[in-house]
């Protein structure tokens, strides 16, 4: 008699996307004149670069001929040239040395940093931000790692580390002991950055409780303040207690294409029962071989040229036009009296909701009175109650729009 | 205090295909002009039809304008044009009736056949074939289904139902109950296959023991005889017991592209610790939302045209060329004295080792004494001793010459 993993049920209502959505749907259902302009679920608008599109296209004529096809990735983590791009523009320039089996390519920061949980023991103690990026959650609860959803939406034996106004959104180091700790900068849903004193005062952390910090820097592109660290290996000693994520869907416009990498390096050691430790990198590779078989060939191309003179300037005019957007948002709600953050070194703004608004109650009324979509603060986590999130990800014009419906509203 | 996930540490040395790597690579550094075959890891050599090129190149043009760009797949689950071609094309024309909502895009079904498992608790008692593809049981094992590994490699806890020329390689219906169980066929790596009156004994053995039967139906493409089932859903009453797993890996030559899917019927449920059930569709459709954001455009895109009337003809006549080089294995084999299996309606051929060797011993000497790579029947399970596996996977005149160094040998 087949039985399902309980664990599944404790699960809260649907992922919040997928919520918004259904909310979108019903008012377009019965505004069909209405011109939406999204500002929510954070998907990229502007098209690949030039030099991506390029490579793909070369790399597709490749797969078209036997000489130059090619088939599975044999080394299952990615292939050699799109690694030592990585290495050689994103970490080494910071001073960052990475060997290549530290690398490993996959196809979306949401997969990677909802797996990698796997690798570590049920009986860790998670801690994560709140808000927080709903994957670390959800995920947690589906392996067992939790008790059951309380009231507010938080989950049993689960460590939530408020991130507020008062804290400038970088939360306080956990008063009771925690193993595996989640952190994002700069932050999905707040626009949050930590400096590298932030964060060496976690990696302190983590060496004193052998804990391990899942950074999650898929938004490192967006980082225009030359003092903030892009990577958490800029902190001496985090090999020995960090993973990083990387995506380049937001860096490179990549939603829908898929391409991401985590990196796992040989310092980082967990421990067994029997009182000894192991590599995590060699677990996580042994558990990346054997449920995923490689990023399609002409993604990982694509991904390379992203590398290139060319590729490079043509996604930092990319980045600068969201950003541009991000500032925009960031002025005109400051003028209009509304309390915002995030929007410098990261594309999201997060708003302090005005009236005493719960998160869903603003964007429900957004979305009644503007016409424009965002995310409810609510969304990410308890604290995030009171709170909005805004995405720069949008046409230059659609945001000036936006702002302009606000000015009305 | 990170502690690992004690199950990974039961995992015997390395996936089997590492290993042949290992080996591989160890003779060729000792004889550089050794020129080797690969009958060996499956992978496929042919380049991908030439719809499926041009598709791909539209939709990276696609990709390049604002008007026509793709971010994130908004339902997460796939497009709708590739799950109505699916639908349309492998399924309406064998009886098989499904809803869009049954279908689930994926990067590849060693994913798909990896992750399924989670959402099932851990008190399953889980039953696969002896031979068996290995990533079944290794994601059990990490999962923490199992027990530790046994002598001969086996684990505690598992059902092992061995295939040998004694059963025609159809397993007979376990003698205990089991919950979960793992069928493929054609069958990797013995390429046998099962008629419609042995899946419908192992659909009524689902449906009497409330069991979910996962079906692997990977190389379905590659079945000729007219009367066999290419989906578990031709029986009736599978669609309350089985999952199928399908890929456009063999079938289109997408070892490199990644693509895959899954059909999860409505009618299939999992019982809950209170005594009611729930629908597997929804609980996958979670998992699959929250871990998992979508397979690239452009790879849809190039799976769709493999439906087109032009894909269908040019991905025929790849997989007649790899079938004649299976039958010519089948052939040259039997002619050498060989007890030879599958090849038929599957891209492999299994076959007895000679004069007792162990199949590792008989890799270790066709590597040598032929330079042929071949994988040893062992390295899928206990029962797979004594057999080897030879894949059709290859350039016409590569397999004559192979056939020609087995000749010599």
């Amino acid at each position: 008699m087949i039985k399902v993993n309980e664990n599944f049920l404790k699960l809260q209502s649907g992922y919040l996307f997928p919520e918004i959505g259904r909310r979108l749907l019903e008012f377009a259902k019965a505004n069909r004149a209405a011109k939406l302009i999204k500002l929510g679920i954070g998907d990229v608008t502007e098209p690949l670069a030039p030099a991506v599109i390029e490579a793909m296209h070369t790399a597709v004529d490749e797969m078209s001929r036997a000489e130059t096809f090619h088939g599975y990735d044999d080394s299952g983590r990615g292939y050699d040239f799109l690694i030592d791009a990585i290495i050689a523009n994103d970490f080494a320039p910071r001073g960052v040395e990475l060997d290549r089996s530290e690398v490993f390519i996959s196809d979306g920061s949401k997969c990677d940093t909802g797996n990698f949980q796997e690798i570590f023991g049920l009986d860790n103690v998670v801690a994560v931000t709140d808000p927080v990026y709903p994957v670390y959650v959800d995920t947690n609860v589906m392996a067992g790692r939790t008790g059951p959803a309380e009231s507010g939406g938080r989950y049993g034996k689960i460590v939530y580390m408020p991130c507020t106004a008062e804290n400038d959104f970088v939360p306080e180091l956990p008063t009771q002991p925690v193993d595996l700790i989640y952190l994002c900068f700069p932050n999905n849903p707040t626009g949050a950055v930590a400096s590298k004193e932030q964060l060496a005062e976690w990696v302190k952390y983590a060496r004193e409780h052998k804990a391990v910090i899942l950074f999650d820097a898929a938004y490192e592109a967006f980082i225009s303040d030359p003092d903030l660290p892009h990577s958490i290996y800029e902190v001496d000693g985090a090999r020995e207690v960090a993973v990083e994520f990387r995506s380049f869907s937001k860096t490179a416009g990549f939603t829908g294409v898929r391409c991401s990498f985590v990196i796992v390096p040989k310092e980082l050691k967990a421990c067994k029962a029997d009182g000894g430790t192991c590599e995590v990198n060699s677990i996580w590779s042994r558990r990346h071989c054997t449920k995923f078989n490689g990023v399609s060939y002409i993604t990982q191309k694509g991904a390379a040229a992203v590398y290139t003179a060319e590729g490079k300037k043509q996604i930092s005019r990319i980045i600068e036009l969201y950003m541009a957007n991000a500032a925009l948002i960031r002025r005109s709600l400051a003028e209009l009296g509304y309390q915002v953050y995030g929007g410098v070194n990261a594309p999201y703004v997060w708003l302090k909701t005005p009236d005493g608004l719960s998160s869903w109650e603003f964007f429900d009324k957004l979305l009644e009175r503007a016409h424009v979509i965002g995310t409810p603060g609510a969304g990410f986590g308890a604290a995030g109650e009171g709170y909005f999130r805004l995405s720069a990800f949008n046409k230059p014009e659609n945001v000036k729009e936006a702002m302009k419906r606000f000015q009305k509203m």
